[in-house]
């Protein structure tokens, strides 16, 4: 291996051992994240991971983003305000260690003043999308527990919203009284259809029409599957309505897991815009090579 | 004791004795809700909780509303269909049980077909106010776990919307990002308004606006009372623009637990409307004792 990247946040850290070609040699999943973690406990994770694999002799470059360079984290790497570029690969913070065969840099995230925003982490797949469309101008969209909307024009990132879509859907499927309506699995695309017309048209009923699920369910027999697309047509629905700018006659990218993506992308379709879904691993990763190569760089 | 009143929600019991003047001699709370009970628990857990206090030789009339006459609960008592007066006493349910002491009636919730909504428990409050004040003709607000807006006239429910509200407060606030943010006592009245002005101005921004808590609290040293109270002001603002038609130039009675209805209120007051706070154990009250009257007029 010749270096490695890690995505660290709240509660996962993945690790990609990353061979002198650039390609992935391994990869490696922990829930080892910022969460559980005291300052002292990062170095020890990080070894206890990575075994006896790390060469002897010389010191291994791990690159980190995420929740890691947090207040709260190993060590704080101040946000870059934007404008900005998203990778201020120069501005990484090097983590304290003992072991002379790890060399630790974490990256900061982005902060925005007004509206106030931060990020952590998701500047990384911004910098992938710049990696492999040079030049993109437009809007990326970051579906995750929170969706991040990134409006980025040459090379750097203008400005960006984030909408707390994703937890609240979590949270509303899993813990409200909801639960007693929503599946955790499958999928009704009218449902869907349904929910995003609602979240786009009243988007400020939010509050009521999240009952009305309930009581569909009670009243009509609105069935554990479409309850749930309903609900994330409805939350997709009413964020769309809410950062409207950043979508309306945009050239579109969408990078996040599969299923957020698809969604996010057929509700941007029926509303005549026309996204790219791109790879989030893959973004990820041609974002953490543009950091090491400029921080080669940098060094020399 | 002459008979008995019980609120028996999802994650309570409270029973109330009352005496031959109506007075209440005795209440008693449990956390045995309709969550964590089978049907058969139900009978064994009221005689735990009344002990060896039930008079022998006669059935104790027990009137019971809420959550107990769910489809999961008890024994079903089916919805009434509004528009109609909130107490149908007479289609009250009796429960099956076997000690000679019981004589437990369940009270049926509400149903409107369009938008669909339900309630259960919170029409004793209805009928409480109208026990207070015959003839009342606007709104009743009931603030709780979820907020019901209800439009009365002719002494009947015309019409009533549900908004989650109180459980969007208490998850964000303790299980989501926010909750590194947010306080857990503490009020600022500014930061309400401010709040409450956002959520009324921009109700579709809801998803967007609630991460700003968490940026401005990492940017700007927002403190955890302040959160608080915005994202509570966030909230209810929200929910006022989408429920306008109840409350814009309407004569308003509020009933509910004092910190949320004292929220309410002035919030509802931010608008110039003059809504009028009535004690919500109070009004429950009227409300079980006018159930017990009818139902023993409609017995002779």
């Amino acid at each position: 291996m010749d270096w490695i990247a890690a995505d660290w946040g709240t509660t996962h850290l993945r690790l990609w051992e990353i061979d002198a070609d650039g390609g992935v040699s391994k990869r490696l999943d922990s829930d080892q994240g910022m969460g559980v973690l005291d300052p002292s406990d990062y170095e020890p994770t990080l070894l206890g991971l990575l075994r006896n694999r790390l060469p002897e002799g010389r010191a291994t470059r791990i690159l980190a983003c995420g929740m890691v360079g947090a207040r709260q984290g190993w060590i704080e790497a101040p946000y870059s305000a934007v404008p900005i570029a998203p990778l201020a690969a120069t501005r990484a913070v090097k983590a304290p260690t003992r072991d002379p065969r790890l060399d630790v840099h974490v990256l900061p995230g982005l902060s925005q003043a007004e509206p106030a925003d931060v990020m952590r982490g998701e500047e990384m797949r911004i910098a992938g999308v710049f990696a492999s469309e040079p030049g993109f101008d437009g809007v990326i969209c970051l579906p995750g527990l929170h969706t991040i909307w990134v409006q980025v024009s040459a090379g750097e990132v203008v400005s960006f919203r984030t909408c707390m879509t994703g937890e609240l859907l979590g949270m509303l499927s899993e813990r409200s009284v909801l639960r007693l309506s929503v599946g955790s699995t499958g999928w009704d695309a009218n449902a869907f259809a349904e929910g995003l017309d609602r979240g786009l048209s009243r988007p400020e009923a939010l509050s009521s029409s999240l009952f009305t699920l309930r009581a569909e369910s009670l009243l009509r027999d609105l069935g554990p599957e479409a309850s749930r697309a309903r609900l994330t047509g409805l939350l997709i629905g009413t964020e769309l309505a809410s950062v409207r700018p950043y979508w309306l006659g945009q050239d579109v990218r969408v990078v996040g897991e599969p299923d957020m993506a698809e969604a996010y992308s057929r509700a941007l379709e029926s509303q005549g815009v026309a996204p790219k879904i791109l790879d989030s691993e893959e973004m990820t990763l041609a974002g953490f090579r543009a950091a090491h190569e400029a921080l080669a760089a940098h060094a020399h």
